[in-house]
């Protein structure tokens, strides 16, 4: 039988379809598949967008991706947040409303419903990133829910992370200051026409030192990045304001996108990307063959299930009994 | 020195916060001190508070806080929700309002903002628990945000799960649908007085075949568990009406929750979760413990290197160079 991997590498959405519920699935086949695409890989533009539920985050991308696709730029979207309309979980209209990406065969969208994975958001996100590269997809926007350590793993899986807020919410400013704000290489405040944006601005400016007049009413770039590149290496995040389901900002929004892609390009930080992913990948990899390796091994083992009655009646600790068993079954060669 | 488990076990706050610390910073100190105090595990009641940020958990559990001491019990709170009011990130007066409980010896909230962390969040919060329990904590409540992967993990770090939503919020409907309701033990139905709650209950009726009648206005507890705990080994989760707010319903939610742990310490499965939340920590070190003692030998490798380069210049996958690197330092000894 003809591998998946050689219709993924011509786009083909059957093909992907398929491998991406072997991944889901954990089905051993995926990583068969996923040898032959890995080589093909490092091509993509990847961006993540998190936001809290409302705040219009998958509108957003719905609109980003009329931009992108009449720029020519192939697009796809791995949907991670379980109340986005883009996974099938939605009960809602909007669904429909994305549907008609379905017609485009140069933007595929998949949906991760976090329910019932085995393996972890970070690991099968990274595996869809790297068929969606293998497919050609110029551009991979992956969406999440703004909410929780998924938030700074989305960080290292991005080469952009674009965080979306809505003004007037006192709940946004705890976030910031929890710390997931600070993964942001751009901000967007959207439904800019329905909600005062006037607070929520001020408070990023100060949080990150942005210059003043960077997020102008209508416009909302800041342009202040094109010298920042020259000067150092640091990027200073930008602030968009846009109202998504009008259509309006989301043009100056995409130019800033390819500001940060630009930015990246010229730091070699696009490619440093690639890299860290690829040790990653391998990591997570050599972990997971090692867990699986040493657990099959236990599941039968006497000394095993002696540890864990040991430790039912508090006779011993997980530790004591983890020391045991490497020493029992392990030998490093070097 | 003496060890900081003689002060833990002496419920000593200075003692806990200084081994929490350890453990968030993933200080090696923190295993030899977790080593003492797990055979002194297993005995709290561990409970946890999921929902979206605006659905009144954190005031939810301060007015769950006051009725469990006026029981007489002593409680931990882990807050694992950025957004919560009881995390140290908060901007808000609500936490001013939490504080009151900083008088009380009693009560013990650690917040853990997922900013930095090295560890997942299901191993740095399973050991969170068990300095609580070794304290002594008759009540342990976990409260995270309600989005995501970490939901479903949590289902299996407690005893007794409560799922808070509010009326009136279509997200709230996708969410069921994305399988985050499912691992709910009881549900709740905050803020009752401001939002119309009619569409809610009867969607979570439908979904979860719940006798009608289960949920009334004022009295909002479903009595048919008594019934059923008999019958069969299930549980068919409750729906409670509460205003926390007002201090209005959450009498009948505590009830609710000691019948969760009556039927839990019936049906034996009150002691299989330190079964299984043992079972998990033990394979969880040995998975660090594995991983750690590898990519310390990978560091300098000059293999790992030229495959890491292979992989970036697309000559190679981290599948294949996983394999050639577990060929090149393990043996397995049986």
């Amino acid at each position: 039988m003809e591998p998946l991997a050689n219709g993924v590498l011509k786009a083909d959405i059957k093909a992907a379809a398929k491998l991406m519920r072997y991944i889901e699935e954990e089905d051993t086949r995926a990583i068969d598949e996923l040898k032959l695409l890995y080589g093909h890989t490092g091509h993509s533009h990847i961006i993540g967008i998190t936001g809290l539920p409302g705040s219009g985050k998958s509108t957003l991308i719905d609109v980003m991706i009329e931009y992108f696709r009449s720029g020519k730029k192939t697009v796809g979207v791995i949907a991670v947040d379980p109340s986005s309309p883009f996974t099938g979980g939605s009960f809602l209209g909007d669904r429909i409303r994305m549907q008609k990406h379905s017609f485009d065969k140069d933007v595929f969208i998949k949906s991760l419903p976090t329910k019932g994975w085995r393996g972890g958001i970070s690991k099968v996100t990274s595996r869809m990133i790297t068929v969606m590269d293998a497919m050609g997809k110029d551009i991979i926007a992956v969406e999440t829910a703004g909410v929780g350590q998924t938030e700074v793993d989305i960080k290292n899986l991005v080469h952009t992370t674009i965080v979306v807020l809505v003004g007037g919410l006192g709940d946004y400013i705890q976030i910031i200051k929890a710390g997931i704000l600070e993964i942001a290489d751009i901000f967007v405040i959207n439904k800019a026409d329905k909600n005062n944006t006037e607070d929520l601005e001020s408070d990023l400016k100060n949080l990150f030192s942005l210059d003043t007049g960077s997020a102008k009413e209508g416009s909302g770039s800041d342009k202040s990045n094109a010298g920042s590149i020259k000067e150092s290496a640091g990027w200073k995040p930008s602030i968009y304001l846009t109202e998504a389901a009008n259509n309006k900002g989301v043009d100056r929004l995409i130019e800033g996108i390819f500001e940060h892609e630009n930015y990246l390009r010229l730091t070699g930080k696009f490619s440093n990307y690639f890299r860290s992913k690829s040790n990653n990948d391998m990591k997570e990899i050599i972990s997971d063959y090692l867990s699986n390796l040493l657990f099959e091994k236990l599941e039968n083992d006497s000394l095993y299930k002696k540890l864990l009655d040991d430790l039912i009646h508090n006779d011993s600790d997980p530790y004591t009994a983890a020391e045991k068993i490497l020493n029992q079954f392990l030998n490093f060669k070097k």
